[in-house]
């Protein structure tokens, strides 16, 4: 999407330097915009594991092109194999959590398995990381198209008044390639002329809101007006909420949907006020092997600093605030469950389906037992 | 309540000097503990305006001791009355919205509206506002005396096992004069030996959770965590609370309560999880006068630096940081409704009633129509 009326991915590969791959340092966002390079398969670790970059797709794609820059690396090295193995297992470590990151890895691995040198296998590796790159991408625009009918209709009962969109977290752009998964629609509307406007929730603890999605969507120039995670509810009850469009860290078979914690509020206020509530949800983040998201999804407890301690800029610089009590215990879980019943809709890039195992399946006839 | 082993209320009258008012400097909280001594009605008006002090009960309190502080300034003045008048106007002006300020200033001047001189004005705003102080203490021990019977309910029913509270914003013993009315049952149960622990919400923009409440907790020895105003809902869906125990800043007489924006957030994950959700209520903020929490009651919308920064401290030294994109705009509503059939119950000095207008005017019968 744009930045500084330029367009820009999350991570791109150098067009000039085939060395060398570029992100965004979204541990600086919103304070400063800087890209960093990265050259080294010990620099896609260090960035996937400072949180430089985060959001899963983004993740996966940046472990992929870590293999790539192994492969180059090996070049210098006698047993090539060994050395892309090894870095190839220090790059899955970088996050444990993140189920993309050993599948993106996994799967640029297995298509140099069969590579008789190491030529072949920088060349297979690269094709293969844009290949994922592209497939992401894709997905994230898919899902737009379909939210978009969702914008739209509701666009039209209003008589083209805009359409107000409350979202949690940051499900942007930053998080995937290109796109996004909960701002795809966004965008896409945007984009066509549609008017929209964006509550942005600041998602304590991390704030990914009011620090990512507020400023990619202030970049790109779609209007938006950040709240605390407290004003959600009262949005709702004044009628100032037409739809709630989240992302989701990990949704069950069934519709259950796990995603940054506050969501399931969201989603009570939603309910209790007729707003439609709907998760963007890439095929990948479904869990089919689950049923129950409260019983079955382990809930990640987080460091606690990210509950005492605050970061922001003073004079231009950025700075850790305390804002606790040193003394008080604190306690961090990281996502919480929305249960199926409060979800209007799932929005996948095969299309829209309820929050039941039988329309899910519906579209993933594959899926079936 | 207690402060490092020793008892303190959020107001006194020096004991050794009849000239000086004591406060504890609640912008400095958690971060430094510094008393104030105030010894003009102009410094009254200045701690109320720039929140050194705040919650309506510390308000009203503080705005008496001010116009006391005014009688004593006369002395220095031909026309004293009309010095005191002009100073009661003053204070009344601090804090606009706040209904117990006007009422307690009110009450003082009332109190010596015949004063035959200056000398006997001193003795008479002396004497009523040390009898507002101890009217605000004896509503908030009440509160506390019938809210305890619903934690010792429910410390029964567990076999003793702790009983979880969860709280939002900081409606304790800082915001009125000892005890606080969500906090009373609490410091009763607690001193009691009841074993509780309450989840604290942080409570932004303000974070008056985590800045006041977890302070004031901390410092009395009870049990707490602080949590993300995000956290709740997750809470009571992994059955870790069994009460929700808020304030109001104002509740109608048919049980709607307007609260610290977010309540009504926690109340819809309360009711969805089946935890019972009470609300302490002295009757000072019961507006009998009003049906319609969401038609009638306005909400205020308060100054976005709140949700643009937060104050913390680094190496010791209170900072403000900027924590938004500085183009992102911001809304900033203070208080949301928690509609009747959502509230369990009211806590009031006078008893616990069902949050409907027949049960409310069963407890307040001088109300009736």
């Amino acid at each position: 999407m744009i930045v500084g009326g330029k367009h820009y991915q999350s991570i791109w590969p150098d067009p000039d330097n085939p060395e060398v791959i570029r992100i965004i340092d979204q541990n600086r966002l919103p304070f400063e915009f800087r890209i960093d390079e990265i050259t080294t398969s010990k620099q896609a670790h260090y960035a996937i594991r400072t949180m430089k970059i985060r959001g899963a797709p983004l993740i996966g794609v940046t472990g992929a092109f870590g293999v790539y820059l192994a492969c180059l690396e090996a070049r210098r090295n006698k047993d090539w194999n060994k050395f892309v193995e090894d870095r190839a297992l220090l790059i899955r470590s970088a996050r444990p959590t993140a189920v993309n990151l050993e599948w993106a890895v996994d799967r640029i691995m297995m298509g140099i398995r069969d590579a008789k040198n190491v030529e072949e296998s920088i060349l297979r590796s690269r094709q293969e990381a844009i290949r994922l790159m592209e497939e992401e991408k894709d997905a994230s625009f898919r899902i737009g198209m379909h939210g978009l009918e969702i914008i739209r209709e509701i666009s039209l009962r209003k008589k083209g008044h805009r359409v107000n969109i409350l979202t949690h977290c940051n499900a942007g752009w930053l998080a995937c390639i290109d796109y996004g998964t909960a701002t795809a629609p966004v965008y896409l509307a945007h984009d066509q002329g549609i008017p929209v406007h964006i509550w942005v929730d600041e998602t304590r603890p991390r704030n990914q809101g009011a620090r990512l999605t507020a400023w990619e969507l202030g970049q790109h120039g779609v209007p938006h007006t950040v709240v605390v995670d407290n004003a959600g509810g009262y949005l709702m009850q004044r009628g100032l909420v037409d739809l709630v469009l989240v992302g989701s860290d990990r949704t069950t078979r069934t519709g259950d949907v796990a995603n940054k914690i506050g969501t399931y509020l969201k989603a009570l206020a939603a309910h209790d006020n007729n707003v439609p509530f709907y998760a963007a949800v890439p095929s990948s983040s479904i869990d089919f092997g689950i049923r129950s998201g409260l019983k079955e999804i382990r809930i990640e407890e987080r460091n606690h600093s990210e509950v005492r301690e605050i970061e922001g800029s003073v004079d231009g610089e950025i700075k850790t605030v305390k804002i606790l009590p040193a003394e008080s215990p604190v306690s961090n879980y990281g996502f919480d469950i929305t249960p199926a019943r409060l979800v209007t809709g799932l929005i996948t890039e095969r299309g829209i389906c309820a929050a039941n195992e039988e329309t899910i399946m519906q579209l993933f006839p594959e899926k079936k037992p």
